[in-house]
């Protein structure tokens, strides 16, 4: 298959998804919607609602019936790239190469287009019930779910752990629980609610859901693996920012080598992983497969 | 009846199922759950869980199936007012009489137990639908509808229009407005997500929402006189507070007397509309009453 139009193709079903669900002037309080967008459409990749749209295909369900959920999620992820970016976050100046939402408006238009977007990610998905007529359970059981990887016991409580190991030491145990956290969480639901929503088994669904865990972890592996060894200009950020903050990373911890090696090893046991789903799993084992090599 | 027991009563139900809901030590990062309950049990008043069950109650239903949606008013509300709190919005270093929950622990930390907060309220609801079997479109009908209260079109929006109206003349039209969304939308959402939930008729969940709507206009009004008139030892904060941040109100632009006039008008419409769903919506009628004498 061809993995780069695939991704071009669900990229501007996704962008044009989220145009229509977040139009520009919508709402009384134009400058937070501005706020919103800015950050919404500064460039994303869109892999958490590619993940979940191709989590759909692989058993055979509707993508556009997972539609909502992903850009749900892509609002999700949106709103914690700017909370994180805040001062007193990790107080970072650049987002994919663009001024980040804190610096293009100001800290407190920042924080409510971040409050804003997590709320809308709510009220998209449950304004998705007539799409899910007598399966609205199902459509709960996805809420629960991506609330439940983004909020204390996922997503926020992973960069809660990340905030307090800054400048300590940690093991490779605490650096595998913040990421899972953080990043993995909702890499995870991603692909498990893509399954969910496409009316997968509970067994198609577990595969899925055992593909999305190592699939988060390696791409925390390569991203800091990037860090080390990417360039500025395809990356959009800064490389090198990871060891300046005193961060914790696995290259740090394992060396480049055998962390890419560990990266290569957890993505065949991934892909391995979704033969039960057969030829309709290709795409995902495909962009798992691209995570290796991935510049930026 | 007696509204004073009442209230505790019903407050009562509320904290026992906040602290069921997220209890101490819970989740993987200890430090944002701390924070979390810090601000979810510093002493609120516990009113938009209360009107929500209230509301249950007036078409007839049971307070059990409510309290879900109850309490996650009130993780949505708390978080509203941690994130409110922070130096880049409102910078208040205390609430309730106790110190902010930036102040208690950080800026950065304060920021993600609102948003674990926020995140929590939605996994709640959606992980009511065992009690919702058969009716699952409407709770995904009330998740709509609280998330659309509390977000860019509601809480958020009218967050940013207030600031934004900061230090310069508003009309009496723009400061409804900013009120309507800023605290009107969550607490009319409330009484009708209690009516909702509750099993309540169209007809019954339109006069409740009619009577949420004027509940949310006297309750920002008798706030604007509280900091006019109030004595800070009841309040739990320091009255004045609006004239010295330069904040536009209710008193400032009508007068103290001709507020006070409308605020029991808007009240007595809002009782008279209850008519219809009888002696069952005493308790919000009553509570209805209290916001015009209350002290804090």
């Amino acid at each position: 298959m061809d993995l780069k139009a695939y991704l071009q193709d669900r990229r501007g079903l996704v962008n044009r998804a989220l145009e229509a669900y977040l139009p520009q002037g919508r709402g009384p309080a134009f400058r937070v919607v501005e706020a919103m967008r800015y950050s919404l459409f500064a460039g994303g990749k869109r892999l958490r609602p590619i993940l979940c749209l191709a989590g759909a295909e692989a058993v055979g369900g509707d993508t556009g019936e997972a539609l909502p959920v992903a850009c749900a999620l892509e609002m999700i992820h949106t709103y914690s790239l700017i909370h994180d970016d805040l001062p007193a976050m990790d107080d970072d100046d650049l987002r994919r190469g663009h001024p980040t939402c804190h610096r293009q408006f100001d800290e407190a238009t920042a924080i409510l287009a971040g409050d804003g977007l997590l709320t809308e990610a709510f009220r998209l998905m449950a304004d998705a019930a007539p799409k899910f007529e007598g399966r609205e359970a199902l459509l709960l059981e996805v809420i629960q779910l991506i609330a439940q990887a983004a909020g204390y016991q996922g997503m926020v409580g992973g960069q809660m752990l990340d905030l307090e190991a800054e400048g300590r030491q940690v093991t490779l145990k605490e650096l595998e629980t913040i990421h899972r956290l953080k990043t993995g969480a909702l890499l995870t639901a991603a692909v498990r609610a893509g399954g969910l929503v496409g009316g997968g088994s509970r067994a198609e669904v577990t595969a899925l859901t055992a593909f999305g865990e190592k699939f988060g972890l390696v791409f925390q592996i390569t991203d800091d693996l990037l860090d080390v060894e990417g360039e500025a200009a395809e990356m959009g950020k800064s490389p090198g920012m990871d060891v300046k903050k005193g961060k914790a990373t696995y290259p740090a911890l394992l060396g480049v080598d055998k962390a890419r090696e560990w990266a290569r090893r957890l993505m065949d046991e991934a892909i391995n992983g979704l033969a039960p789903l057969g030829e309709r799993a290709e795409p995902l084992r495909e962009i798992g497969r691209y995570l290796l090599t991935r510049r930026s």
